[in-house]
């Protein structure tokens, strides 16, 4: 049998406590039922034990309890959070990739404390800013991956740019795409639109001749039709992208149901197309919890975010993806493009005359 | 009979072509079979006449071609618009409602050029910064009017506390509520979230004790769900957020034509629920020319916005709004809360000591 893949998870944390981390585990192993897995779930083993007795025997095979008591809460600083880190569940599942143990971690703690402490141990890569939070968005075409999606509500032009460079090789290594397209996300196509900072993210962009398949502004609409296989934005922007697409499927998904019980003949329509299984892909594509993970792009080791809300079905789809990034070569191809880039910068500065 | 609403109508300046608004007057007429209009068609009379043929008699006798050949281009600059703007069919729809001919005016021209010619022909209230662009967004529990949706890309906070007063006293005159709640978008409801212009805003609108039913920051999901009557936002996020959900709305209605097409038992359940009508409110509900309006606030005076795209139905959604709108008091609303923060903020001025 091949090297099991071994994730490290952040048991707390969770508005549903750290029971849905071992039930989440039995889920996504259901669903990976090929993969040879191995995780280490990090928390309070009080708690966590007694839920191994509910899960199938593969789950229980599979998961190692590391204890600690101490957690990182949900209401906590990022600034706080770091200072009392050390020796937190948190801490732990992101020191294990760290040092080798994991491939990768899966928390879903306090984004901020997240982001703060995965910059801590894990380090930044070299001409990296900030690290983004990376989401692959399904669309009609396939996945648009969308970046940043909440780490950093401030963003200048240059951090765009790497946000470029990331969601280009992350869409390249985990979608597998040969040449993926990028878009920057505004409010028109036209190159007189926007504010100052996506106006010179695009001009940066181009600039930089860095071989990137990059096709200009983008729109909101475009997100969801695939129009560019990455959409590149700020995190305030992004978030709300991100959340008003939530909010709007789950509107449409009321008006569906309130359409399929308006009346007797609705309701014997809705339940036939139910008992041919006409449904079964709409609902489980529309199911939030299906779309559950973020990525940290920008350090050294790999760090997936799931929803704090989410429950056991959405915790395990984050564990779905750290299973399937586990192989992945992303980080690595994210530093080859942060290479290309810190060459043409090298370039530019040698062919300008000093100022 | 009553007096006639009168709308002014700029056919001039949409995708395709002026002959549009003379069938959409007639679509608008049948969606709204009591009422008594008029509407003033402003642009090409040697283009808009022949299309009088093609409509209902009630349609023929409710229109007033108003000739001009000149028209404002979509790829013009606002500053440029403004500058050749006098006698164009834009600047024309707008002096009707100055001159008191009509209550209001309707275009589907580039968006910056109706801004700036509104703010020169109508004037902006005392009190406002600058004029904003409302939705009237369908949510599970009614109506949430989002704005600004993409008039101003960057935002002060007094700019957002202005969109908050507006917002509630458009809700009040046009959605009927007596107590509107407004929400500011942020990406999380935690006050030590987002950026300092929403931190600053939320700070603002509290301190300045306005007497609105504010509920503090709402996220990117809240608005399709209601969470507030009306949300405030940049017009960055703003624009952002409606795109989106419209192309999630697209995506979703392109999952759902597959599922109903996946088998032909799937196909027979389909054609039995089409049959039942159990899905021609779903499909009215999901069409977004149905949704095709944005209302300028903070003039002296109404101007709707439809989309540059707008084929016929979708012009005729703008024009049933202008109808709504035509007797509607929320400019005067507004006014009395401009003067209600102008209130505040002069006793503010006299309680704190100089420094």
């Amino acid at each position: 049998m091949s090297q099991p893949l071994i994730v490290s998870v952040d048991a707390m944390g969770g508005d549903h406590g750290p029971g849905i981390a071992i039930a989440a585990v039995d889920i996504a192993l259901k669903k990976r039922p090929g993969v040879n897995a191995r995780f280490l779930v990090h928390g309070d083993a009080a708690q966590l034990t007694p839920m191994l007795d509910k899960v199938s025997e593969r789950a229980r095979a599979s998961i190692e309890i590391r204890h600690t008591d101490s957690e990182v809460r949900m209401t906590d600083k990022p600034s706080e959070a770091v200072r009392r880190a050390r020796g937190s569940s948190m801490w732990n599942a992101i020191m294990a990739v760290r040092d080798g143990e994991a491939s990768i971690a899966v928390s879903c703690g306090n984004t901020g404390a997240l982001m703060a402490i995965s910059k801590v141990v894990l380090r930044m890569k070299k001409g990296v800013h900030r690290p983004a939070i990376a989401a692959s968005w399904p669309t009609v075409r396939g996945h648009t991956v969308v970046l940043d999606v909440g780490a950093n509500v401030e963003c200048g032009p240059a951090q765009l740019v790497e946000f470029a460079i990331m969601g280009e090789a992350f869409h390249r290594a985990v979608h597998g795409s040969t040449e993926p397209t990028v878009g920057l996300l505004n409010v028109g196509q036209e190159e007189l639109k926007g504010n100052d900072t996506v106006r010179e993210a695009d001009r940066l962009v181009r600039a930089a001749n860095l071989d990137l398949n990059y096709l200009g502004f983008v729109e909101g609409d475009d997100i969801s039709l695939g129009r560019t296989d990455v959409v590149v934005t700020d995190g305030f922007s992004g978030n709300i992208a991100l959340k008003t697409a939530e909010g709007t499927a789950k509107l449409v998904a009321a008006w569906m149901r309130e359409s399929f019980t308006s009346s007797l003949l609705a309701k014997l329509g809705a339940a036939y197309m139910n008992a041919v299984g006409a449904l079964d892909l709409l609902r489980d594509r529309m199911d939030p919890r299906k779309i559950n993970a973020g990525v940290l792009l920008g350090l050294n080791g790999m760090v997936v975010k799931s929803h704090g809300g989410a429950d056991e079905v959405g915790f395990a789809t984050a564990l779905c993806t750290g299973l399937d990034l586990a192989p992945s070569s992303f980080t690595s191809e994210i530093e080859k493009n942060l290479a290309r880039l810190a060459r043409t910068e090298a370039a530019e500065m040698e062919a300008e005359p000093q100022s």
